[in-house]
């Protein structure tokens, strides 16, 4: 970034996170994160120490505390409880993460004269291509968020962008999703049992994905930008699981053994991704052959 | 009604949630009513003997509990944290009260497989007559639940039905809006200082708002019922301020002091009110001559 606006991150210890803290610390801008008490800070190594540290306990006072200390130029917020499908019983933490959270920082935001944030939403919210329909109750707590957002662009002049995000990949994976699970298979030669496979994932790179970031921020403090708009973080190229799997044995030389069709589908299973309008002035760089051999060798 | 619903009611110690329970009892439909610890039920009189109470204690258990104990045919949600200014401390109040509150509502009634809810919007969903622009935080809450009904709509085959309400009033209305303000305003002779009153209110009588809620308990119980949809609750002919304080003195014979200016609007004061889709087969009987006369000789 040629300007170095001080940007405050929340979720910096999960694996979005933890990449932009990275990216934000390479790229020499002032860094300030927001983690709760129980945050497993080991994640960031040695950045820890080019950054500044600020704990959320659930309260909007340490919210506000840490805006009006750090007093950042950019509020991005990656924080967020994902779940594909959710129980009763997490419904508090749910809402608590994905919706009040964010209040939060933008209450204080409003309240300390902070005006930009970048928000962190799902393609998940546009279940069967629709502008808005929840895949699950996960999605409809960042539509909620938007929701809150909007009061805040309109009435407060906040200005905000929400990075709809897709697959995200790379090494150092450790949640409970599609390539690091295709990484344990092929690492250890267990069979994998999947479902049908049909579906159509869109992976992007998380190098690509901080670039995205990036970008975003530059565009935010841009005097001519104004309001609320949501950007899909997309290269445009889905491939369906069955071939991503074929692919990765292509692209290694090691295939894995997979064993579709023994699995159901979700409920819900998104069959066909859906792109809005993606994010401009972003190129992503990392195809999905260079992908996999990133993540695969430097994962060995 | 011909079919009698059994009715779980939430809010019913609130202005309309009371009318609503009077209303109920009067059909002769089995009602129970879900009330805080602190909600004040002597409100509802000598109704009290004819419907079940359960309590929420803030958890999704005590909600739960009482949709599996009760298993009503339609849950009427009426229960919300009103404010037109929030302050910071209030978020968490206003979370829960209207997106938490709801949300426990709609994943008791996924759990036990009860289908129908009326949900309770407002026009200040809609500032600037758009489709959504929240006029205040509270606005924005109400919107959030909307987006969290559409996932249990989807995915749960609940159906649901949004009322969005304008300025409701009738006798006995406690709420610091204008109606009891100028009723003390007028009983008492004390000049009251307003805003320059240029501002259009749509003011729906109590009684008829009843009638929108029976209407709709019927609508959505009908076989091709589907989905989530939102109706105003709206008689289509707003009334300028000023024009509302000489009526009430042309219909009443006794003027009220009202000193236009003195104060400033309130901010983002919605000065056109728009009205969306109107609840179908409903008519509403209340014109606001009569409402007026109602309200103001019964309350004296």
């Amino acid at each position: 970034m040629q300007v170095k606006p001080r940007i405050l991150l929340t979720g910096a210890t999960g694996f979005l996170g933890s990449n932009l803290a990275r990216t934000f610390v390479r790229q020499g801008v002032p860094l300030a994160i927001l983690v709760r008490p129980c945050s497993n800070i080991t994640v960031l190594g040695d950045i820890i120490s080019g950054l500044k540290m600020y704990t959320w306990d659930g309260s909007y006072a340490t919210v506000r505390a840490a805006i009006a200390d750090f007093k950042p130029d950019v509020v991005v917020h990656v924080a967020s409880m994902i779940q594909s499908e959710h129980k009763s019983t997490d419904i508090p933490e749910l809402f608590a993460a994905n919706i009040t959270y964010g209040s939060y920082l933008l209450e204080a935001m409003a309240v300390s004269g902070v005006k930009h944030i970048i928000n962190t939403g799902t393609f998940w919210q546009h279940y069967k291509k629709q502008p808005y329909l929840p895949v699950n109750l996960y999605a409809a707590t960042k539509q909620a968020f938007c929701d809150i957002l909007e009061y805040y662009t309109d009435a407060c002049g906040i200005k905000a962008i929400s990075m709809e995000l897709f697959d995200t990949y790379g090494v150092n994976d450790t949640r409970k999703k599609i390539i690091p699970l295709l990484l344990h298979a092929w690492r250890t030669g267990e069979t994998l049992d999947m479902s049908p496979g049909e579906q159509e994932i869109m992976l992007v790179h998380i190098d690509d994905v901080c670039m995205a970031y990036i970008k975003a921020i530059e565009l935010i403090q841009r005097a001519d930008y104004t309001g609320h708009r949501k950007y899909a973080i997309s290269h445009g190229t889905p491939i369906q699981l069955q071939a991503l799997v074929k692919l990765i044995g292509v692209v290694t030389g090691k295939s894995i053994s997979a064993c579709f069709g023994k699995r159901p589908y979700r409920v819900r299973e998104v069959m066909q991704v859906c792109t809005g309008s993606i994010l401009p002035d972003w190129n992503p760089k990392v195809d999905l052959h260079e992908g996999i051999r990133r993540t695969f060798y430097r994962s060995l």
